[in-house]
């Protein structure tokens, strides 16, 4: 999908962290960087909506990690390592998941590079969870992890439209900014960050969308925003300083029809072009 | 889901009325009960729209009846025997079908406890059939039937848009309201109900929502309503006085990804919040 | 569905054109005519958006081409002929593909019988690509062939969204009229051709709408319109003088829940009745 | 498929009979008859087999019967009438399934016809029930019923695989015969009858196969026969003088492979030619 | 299913280990208990084969346990404690997997409870690694973890064929008795065991059965034994000294026709029956 | 999946032609080759019947070609160059389909390096039509066509078992020699090609397996091989003096468990094990 450039000369490395072992509901996010790449002869390199192509610009593509499935720490200590690699590079690491857990490596990775990192966080669910069947590493604490590590006032939320009730009350807190629903202020988020100068990390969880469209994934909640709220809210997310930022749990074997991959190459074309 | 109340402690009632022998298209709404119950796990008990939390409410889950295929008489007089007992306790009947014809005999028996009974109807199809390849008793014929059971003026249809001529011509005759495509003047009719104080059945054809977010159903029309607009619609009629509810036509197998499913849980979440 | 007349008492003449040899992506077209029958009994042949029945217009079924698989150009001339013993009679051929290319030649026939004739395209896709993996005759070219034989200025392209750079160049060098993403300005192009009395063939290539309602496509592109926005699209183009039409790219069996083949009909019944 | 006969000329008349209400597992078989059709453009009209093909013989399709769903009565009145006109015109009736209950009707007609009649019965099933849950006419009683109407000794079956122990106590009692598992003995019985000059109904419950060959059926039974096995038994049976004849419980709808209706449709094929 | 026994009356008790999280291929043997359930009303209770009822014998269902995903470790504690718990009460644990890893703890508690413990396994693989992308507790090591808790001699495998060439080396230095293909040898093994008074442990991976008839697995192996094969092997096997068992491997969503569910529970009929 | 030689250490090539355009039933075996890749990881190198690892011979996986779908001639030119620049470097290549008429053109290539050049083939289906739906280049008549280029007495085909009556009429002639239904006789075969000293080149449509076992293709033919027949026929074949080798026809989407992507990379695996 036109990112064949060497890793030197990227502006940007795309890997895939197929990993999704602690997926409660249904796995299979795993098969999403595979998905992606197997089905991208199908998309064009030109964006209409941008009139710009990815032969504009120098992607590398940097395979997928290989991970070994189970317990998830050995699997994140990869998924740091290749994201602190290409940070080193001065690149930005576009990571493809997996389930979302894979994104608490990648975000380390990016603090340490990058103090003061901020997220912007776009997803059906709040992942705010303290456990989750008794662990703390889970696709569904992922970003109360992520707050442990960079602390209040740092994650920015969209889109969140599922969650238990001491999830929202955590986010009324005032420890994460939660935007319930759909990307409500966004633009005022993103202009703050940008003009304090902040990096930011996006993580996009693709069940952000609505199932009718993206019915591919392990958790799907009615409700979600449409694949146009979510083009737009994208192109709006990369007016900040991104230093990183991933696409996760698409699983792409939830949708015999192969929309829900299209849609998530769909999304990475414009994600790319974005931030490059 | 957080319906483990016991009988005698709960304000609504849900059981399962497995059947679909009817079903003139595609059956399969007999596994909409199963399925819907194996599934609810994925789903949080908190409302974020509501801010509420299915355990605030007490509702007990009567399991599925086991209902004979074929003639249909011996399955709707089990149904209306269930309905009858729960209403009897001064409970509401809360009924996940199966085809739309087991609407049939809850609400014959609602009407017996409550005279006066009126039924509010979301669905895509009007069901005002007189007859269906010879036969009286069936999905198609089902609202006909509650009409000379409860007789003229009593129903208000809700985003019809599918019928032979014949049905939107004896709608046009005022026996029932109906209104086609959404849910316009539907605040206007709950609160003409609510200060008369008539008491409401509310039946759910969940193939009223577009097939692209809920393509589990036997008869899928295109052009349906969104998510959105049936759980405000839902809510919306939770303002009158609810005696009795079902969702219905819920076909699982038809969607292999489970999306039906999910927003056939989501929709009974926000109902049962709504009537308790 | 209510197309049982005999073809000499016909307005319009049905016919399918079971072709996708040049597929690039996913073949499957081919069952797209057989699933519109086989799907048919599901769908009311009357219109409450247009308040009128199919019993009220006269179709001609004539039933599937016989076409062989490979090279394009045997099928081509079995689709040219037939489409043109119906133009013949003085009736309008309503061809179901199939993939886009077959779209070539029922245009060469309405060209001929029809000359000056203007083409008005729904489609993601802007089929402008001079040539396709080394071939002239593919459906990723065929609106390029379309203007080879019409000339420029003819043809008149909506909701695309996407295509290769060159595609769009084209367009804006006003070879073709092309809007993108939507049908806006429909309604004065239909005016300004019905008033100039041009005849019009239009050919709705079914992947104009968004994969969320239509899945069933060889090459579905998000992002794209939803059923309400094409069946207005599709009564308002009727509004011109429509010599021939087709509804092409429905691929049945990429779509288990059989929504999309009940879309394309949907489709088919409210382009019918607004043609006749 | 070879069976373009004219009624008049034909030697056998086949009828597809789509009822599957009484189904208590999974339904579908209803959607057997269109597939093989709409599949049987797949088979060869030449059988390796036989050395023959059927171009040499005379099959009338006399296109499927529309049955009300739900109550299984007037579908078997249906049913009934059908059979006995083929009957009575001296022709063989060769009824497409649909669930086994239709097997009754069309037994009855043939008794009628040929006092003395027997049925040769294939299945895994032993479909004896004196009554399934408290209906006495189901897919599950379909064979005491035809005990009912033929009296003891009249019905042969093979390749039962699973009954409960009522059933196989039923069986040993000698009201009818039954080989568990295959068709040991097929030989003899068909020599006896043959001999005797006794008319027999054939009746083959696809479901006698193997899942792994014929998963598309409503109750697969692990342990079943080849498919090379059930050709070989069905030209065995066609040594009796076959008055009448069906293949019931083909569900394609649970096969997406398509495999189980090519099966049906090839067996079918052998049927026609061991039976003209 | 037959299995409604109270744990104190029950001679076995079964319980399902929902676990997946190291499969390395396809996941979704997480939903086997749960799918083995749902469709055990398919099943009757009665076996042809041996003539006997499951409403004979005393089998308690104590549901599923509820597993954390991801590390394997709290996992296997639950599976160790539940299963040492029914050991405890002289009862014999039947647990349905899940991944073939869940046996490991289940042999251990055996293992503890009946020194010198036998293991007859049933497997198209080895599972012999000593450790799997790095780790040593996979459904690809577990066989050798067992040998590792039980010493040499102690491994009786069958039906293996499928490895590393390590394995197979392993195997012949007789650290475990290997039988690749089928069950050649079993009933010595059986005759053995059993004169020498020696406690075994029986685990079927059910992918030992050929794909053809047993498609629902993660890892499916073309080559294997028959349904017929299996069955008898099973009951060979229960003429051992059973004190615990497992079925393992069924991914029930990996077959949309249903049919591995049904051989999983056909098998598991057969082994209450035999070991009861 | 251990194909990773440089081309010129290799002694064998593997090379994808993803075409189907020809395919006449359903399409999908363009889709062969990747599905192949993508699985290949699930497959261990080592094979337990030849006590033999793909790591002891060299192998080149050379990738897939990039043909034109619609026209097969530019496609088979291309096939062409591809496998007589792997014969000129004294390799065998080993093709991996597309459908069946990608053979025509490396039968042609290894005709041309190796007169006298014989056709070993198992197929379900004779691929001897002179023509088929008026071409003459097509999946089902590619034999005859490789018959026009070699001559009588060259072509060796077994386990056929489907045509209409001229192909098997055309094989009584003797032009080819034909064996109906199994490998009867292939020991025999080889050994006179091999005594001879006749260059082979072996052509395996996997749909000469029963579709029990490989539903995955476009034309399943009940009554088929096993998986165990047909690897114990292919290392027969082996022992002839191989030249080039193809397995053809495994369409994956055909088959959603993924079994026939297993089955047809485990006959690739003993394929490559017996040629080198």
């Amino acid at each position: 999908m036109g990112c064949q450039a060497a890793f030197d000369e990227a502006g940007a490395v795309i890997f895939g962290a197929p990993f999704d072992s602690t997926a409660s509901y249904r796995p299979g996010s795993r098969f999403g960087p595979a998905a992606m790449r197997n089905e991208s002869y199908g998309l064009e390199t030109y964006s209409p909506y941008l009139d710009r192509d990815l032969s504009e610009i120098s992607v590398c593509d940097a395979g997928d990690l290989e991970l070994p499935f189970g317990d998830p720490r050995p699997a994140l200590r990869l998924i740091y390592e290749r994201s602190r690699e290409i940070l080193s590079a001065e690149k930005i690491p576009v990571m493809l998941g997996g389930e979302h857990l894979v994104t608490l490596a990648a975000v380390g990775a990016a603090a340490e590079k990058y103090p003061g990192l901020a997220v912007i966080h776009f997803d059906a669910h709040a992942d705010l969870r303290e456990g989750y069947l008794g662990e703390k590493l889970s696709h569904a604490t992922v970003m109360r992890r992520c707050y442990d590590l960079l602390g209040g006032g740092r994650i920015y939320q969209f889109g969140v439209r599922s969650g238990d009730g001491e999830e929202f009350a955590f986010a009324r807190t005032g420890a994460v900014s939660m935007t319930r629903f759909d990307f409500r202020g966004l633009h005022d988020t993103v202009e703050k960050l940008r003009r304090a100068g902040i990096p930011v990390y996006l993580t996009v969880d693709l069940d952000v969308l609505d199932p009718g469209v993206f019915p591919g994934t392990g958790t799907p909640e009615p409700g979600g925003v449409t694949f146009e709220q979510l083009r737009l809210a994208v192109g709006e997310a990369c007016g900040a300083k991104i230093v990183g930022a991933d696409l996760v749990e698409l699983a792409p074997t939830l949708n015999g029809s192969g929309v829900s991959t299209a849609v998530a190459n769909k999304i990475l074309r414009e994600l790319l072009l974005g931030i490059l």
